[in-house]
């Protein structure tokens, strides 16, 4: 159960169940020993890169889009985004009818770029350290009457983020904790929020990466604590100087605990996931990963969410080969 | 419905659902724009590289095992395989309390026979061109009293593959057409043999590496045909040079069709497979997928089977950068 006075209840998320039912992926919850004994406990992985887009972000932007009225659909939407929600928005917006803009970084990722555009989204950059993202998002709305969807800010976003939750708890009931990546907040929101209707127990964790630590920063904090400058981590996806205002209330009475994990440990996650779940997941998505193996928590099988897979296979390539002590294990 | 007489019928795919429910991954039916534009038709994926131990082949070692008296089991089993019929059968004896042993070639990839060591079997290797690899198997289950579990020519073996169609079909009704590799021919034998009792009007096509149209050829001649060498392919676990005969005795009433796919066409497929479903295809699991682009049928939707996954970091790597015009989309 959610507590009251939150942004986010259950409800929400089984409303979002209910739009994204035949539409989104029911996407695998899947095992293998060797991640179990590197954990020391049942590991069940749910694989979102096997979503629509390559993201759990397709279950947000879809049921944000859904929970419009017609007539703001035709108008159209407008969203910022690394990349991720960018695609899914574009997909989104092409399922029901909605022209959509993103805005996204100069550097994000070639292949998240091009899939928003080849899914018929207009694509405009703004440059992280100098441009004002978010100003240049409301002018947009403001011009052409788009209505924004934030990739993580929001109700309906979260709520459709939620499903993953759900559906997971089904797929492996039992679980005492799930682990899952932050970046805005809105899967974590989502995650605390459904789990813990369906079993209070449950543990559910963040994870960030080390220098992306904002949210771990802002509950120690116990307040919104920004970073100093924009973070340097191969997690493209999770580089936020500052949690998002809507989860954060969320999370910051719903999460157990947000750990860190360093771009070597995701590096070995997205090695691990390729070699033993053959899954592709980018390093944005893998950090939950990354962390099931140092885990502060009494035994139990744990549920870990590989939350996207947008990574080309020359950049994993290059990935693979930047840890030295991986040179061997790369080339088998 | 399949004829009477051949050596394996729909109740035998039934009966090896039944043991393998709660055993083996449902593994996910998933499908992407990118590859339905190529094919020119809707093609849905079905993804056994996610299937324990990382192939199909887990479904009919288990089913093999489990049908298996008590006693024969504890007597231990024994199989030929090139690398995943053998890390199928480790874990099925894994879990089924049956001690396992494996005669791989010395050339397997060190994946696959790792995989298999660190199951827990015994593995034996043999010299592809030199060693009669039927008569070690033989001689070494007479000696210690193990069951023999070939890799394809069983009809366990066959009726635990056919699960496959089963699954694919209920997840994607109304295919016209499924499209499965071909080494010994077990799993189209157990497709064709499933799927036509589902829908008689469904086409069942096989495909083969170029070099290896073993049953390509079978099917021409009307008759068991083998090729004059091993066959030179990347598509390691299809490297046979002649069809199983207790499949083919399905395969050449049941199947419509035997197409072949060329080396660079299966590593295009490997690609795609990354960067548009985020699964990792092994080349002998990506031939079906190589060859839903050149289809001579009339337009409908089509189900493929990435049939396995195990290939390393650094063989995917050296496969992505083999041909000369892949390596621009390799980098990006």
């Amino acid at each position: 159960m959610s507590p009251a006075g939150l942004p986010l209840a259950a409800a929400d998320v089984y409303e979002a169940q209910r739009r994204l039912q035949n539409i989104a992926v029911l996407t695998p919850a899947i095992a293998n020993p060797v991640l179990d004994h590197a954990a020391g406990r049942p590991v069940t992985v749910k694989v979102e890169a096997l979503q629509h887009t390559g993201s759990f972000k397709f279950r947000g932007a879809y049921n944000a889009l859904a929970a419009l009225t017609p007539a703001s659909r035709r108008h159209g939407v407008i969203g910022a985004s690394s990349g991720n929600h960018a695609q899914a928005l574009a997909l989104a917006g092409q399922l029901l009818g909605a022209p959509v803009t993103v805005v996204v970084p100069h550097d994000a990722p070639r292949q998240k770029l091009e899939g928003a555009r080849a899914l018929g989204a207009t694509v405009v950059t703004h440059h992280r350290e100098r441009d004002d993202r978010d100003a240049l998002v409301a002018d947009l709305a403001d011009r052409h009457g788009y209505t924004v969807i934030p990739s993580a800010g929001h109700r309906d976003v979260m709520a459709g983020a939620g499903t993953v939750a759900l559906e997971l708890l089904q797929q492996a009931p039992g679980l005492t904790a799930v682990l899952v990546p932050v970046g805005g907040g809105g899967l974590a929101a989502g995650t605390a929020v459904a789990a813990k209707h369906i079993d209070p127990a449950i543990k559910v964790i963040g994870v960030e990466p080390e220098a992306a630590g904002d949210t771990a920063a802002s509950l120690r904090a116990g307040a919104l604590t920004s970073l100093a400058s924009v973070p340097d981590t191969i997690a493209d996806g999770l580089r936020h100087t500052c949690p998002a205002a809507l989860p954060w209330e969320v999370n910051r009475v719903m999460l157990d605990d947000v750990i860190t994990v360093t771009d070597a440990q995701i590096i070995r996650a997205m090695a691990a996931a390729f070699q033993h779940l053959k899954v592709v997941a980018e390093p944005s998505g893998a950090v939950a990963l990354a962390a099931a193996e140092q885990l502060d928590l009494p035994p139990g099988p744990v549920g870990v969410v590989i939350s996207g897979g947008s990574v080309g296979i020359g950049s994993f390539h290059q990935l693979m080969t930047a840890l030295p002590h991986r040179r061997e294990a790369a080339h088998a």
